[in-house]
């Protein structure tokens, strides 16, 4: 096993002394970048996705290009719905669609249960690529959808306003809706351990839709199948969890018992004051707002200041943004932002909390 | 002045005891009702909010065919930016359009300060009409948009996933936005003084977009010119003022310190938490998922009855969806949740806190 060299990030992660704190961006691997342009003009989407050659070169471009502290494979959390049967059609900048959405009881029969290593192996492979490639420079995470999001996307069938199909589907078939989440946890329990076995060094689980659930909903339908992923994973060097969830504001304090290293946060959150309020259960990722890379470069600098005091002094913060960075980003930006944090935070951790 | 038959919902707001919980929704005025969609038939969106006669008549709808215990004046926040001098195109289900958004200071001193009874007589003479034919039945809302919401229209000029350009603007240029901002403060203090001058009981403001802020951000454009119109509006007899912030979890405590009566939840919010942070300073109205009206009935009377519980008993909560109602809701289920909630709320006003 390849000794990692800049190991800030996962030294966060288990909220262990840093000299600095680490920063990697949401969605790094994209369209902000020139050089993922390049590559994407070659091949569409799902093309780069299954292809490790080239999911594992944009991987690593903004470990070279913009000097952050972790790779995070490319890839895309629809592979897996994919994978157990639904045709998915790809389309970046206009959304996925599936054409023949999950909504009965027959379409649950039809859904496929996965080997990782066999129906995604592509993913198996772009992983044990990149971390090759990487040479032990900066860890490398894999990462999936929460069962909730998967299910949104594979019940909408495209982007919604108003969640329609889905929460009917949560309100008068609630059995047909737990069976599903049930199945894709399983999926993702394997997808992620099967990732850590090609060599990934942490994993982090997207739960972008949860928030458009109530408090209750949510801890009916969406926490508790992360709370199975993340309690069934096969790790290999106590690999580290990452949960984010967008929009999850109301239930902070049950989501960081649910066993994740860090929690991930979006920008409406105040990452200073959920340190305090879940009593610095886990490390925090976050959570600078995405759309201040449209600033000028002292503002960048003033925001991702404020992110920094507001976490204030001691381990256990992963810098990022509060979603992915925005495709319209000009890079220089975001190397400003990398390069701020990497030269200003040291003093965050020469204090004592 | 015509003594209101129902007034329950005024007395609510003011947080006086009541007999049981009073209920009314957001966008009751709506598509979901065919008798809306059939005066629709007639003439669009924008020529019906022009049309007192037709204004009036789709406001008075929801109180002969659900019951609700207030009306709201069937309007859209939109017409005072138009007022002032931007095209707006309008496709009702599409969203609005300004194809020539605001950018720059130019623009800003294209916008014309208004009079309300002269620009928006129409919004004036609906208000008048809505009230004669109402006959007292019920209190008349009147509504405006938050001035940072307008500003998020007025800027993106169409449906935005990322808000590059409002962004871009508050981030670069900042002392325009608070120009802006505080001309909209203006308009709308204006607005909603000329419609309680025309006969509304209580006034609204919706902040539909604020919660896609940061909570500095928040407080740097949004909260101030919320307070300012609060503040400034010239009533006739102490009107109630709701202040409805959608996704605005994170300064609720100051929120509550506004000035408003009333403060409107969205559905991720937990009722009974947020009158015990706000120490009960304010009514509280909200909050039902509106997509729980796409369940069978138990279970709409399961999640109302939640939600009354989790207010608890004594005054102070105005009953609402946690959003406006969704126009493919069948009406049948908003009676059955406005009945359930008129028989069955009588015993939180019995118990006192």
């Amino acid at each position: 096993m390849s000794k990692i060299k800049n190991d800030l990030f996962l030294r966060a992660c288990k909220k262990q002394d840093t000299e600095r704190t680490p920063i990697w961006v949401m969605r790094q691997a994209g369209r902000y970048l020139p050089e993922y342009r390049k590559i994407r003009e070659k091949a569409d989407f799902l093309t780069m996705c299954k292809t490790p050659e080239l999911a594992a070169e944009v991987t690593i471009q903004p470990v070279d290009i913009i000097g952050v502290d972790a790779a995070i494979i490319f890839s895309d959390i629809l592979v897996i719905p994919e994978a157990m049967g639904m045709f998915l059609e790809m389309n970046e900048g206009k959304g996925p669609v599936f054409p023949d959405p999950f909504r009965t009881e027959s379409d649950l029969k039809k859904l496929k249960s996965i080997d990782p290593f066999k129906e995604l192996k592509f993913v198996m492979d772009a992983v044990s690529l990149a971390k090759r490639e990487l040479k032990g420079r900066v860890p490398l995470i894999g990462f999936c959808g929460s069962p909730f999001t998967l299910m949104t996307y594979m019940v909408e069938g495209k982007g919604s306003k108003n969640y329609t199909y889905l929460k009917s589907l949560l309100y008068n078939k609630p059995l047909l809706a737990h069976k599903l989440l049930d199945k894709l946890a399983d999926a993702c329990t394997a997808y992620l351990s099967a990732k850590i076995e090609a060599g990934a060094d942490a994993v982090q689980i997207f739960d972008t839709w949860g928030g458009i659930l109530s408090p209750a909903d949510y801890l009916e339908f969406s926490l508790p199948y992360i709370e199975k992923i993340v309690n069934g994973i096969t790790k290999k060097n106590a690999e580290p969890v990452i949960v984010f969830g967008k929009g999850v504001h109301y239930k902070l304090k049950k989501l960081a018992k649910c066993g994740a290293d860090v929690l991930g946060l979006d920008w409406t959150m105040n990452i200073g004051a959920v340190r305090r309020k879940i009593g610095g259960r886990t490390a925090l990722q976050g959570n600078l707002d995405p759309t201040v890379l449209y600033a000028n470069e002292d503002k960048i600098k003033e925001e991702a200041k404020k992110v920094l005091e507001s976490y204030g002094p001691g381990p256990g913060h992963i810098f990022n943004l509060g979603h992915g960075i925005l495709p319209d980003v000009d890079p220089t930006k975001l190397k400003v932002l990398v390069d701020y944090v990497k030269s200003e935070s040291g003093k965050y951790h020469k204090e004592k909390m």
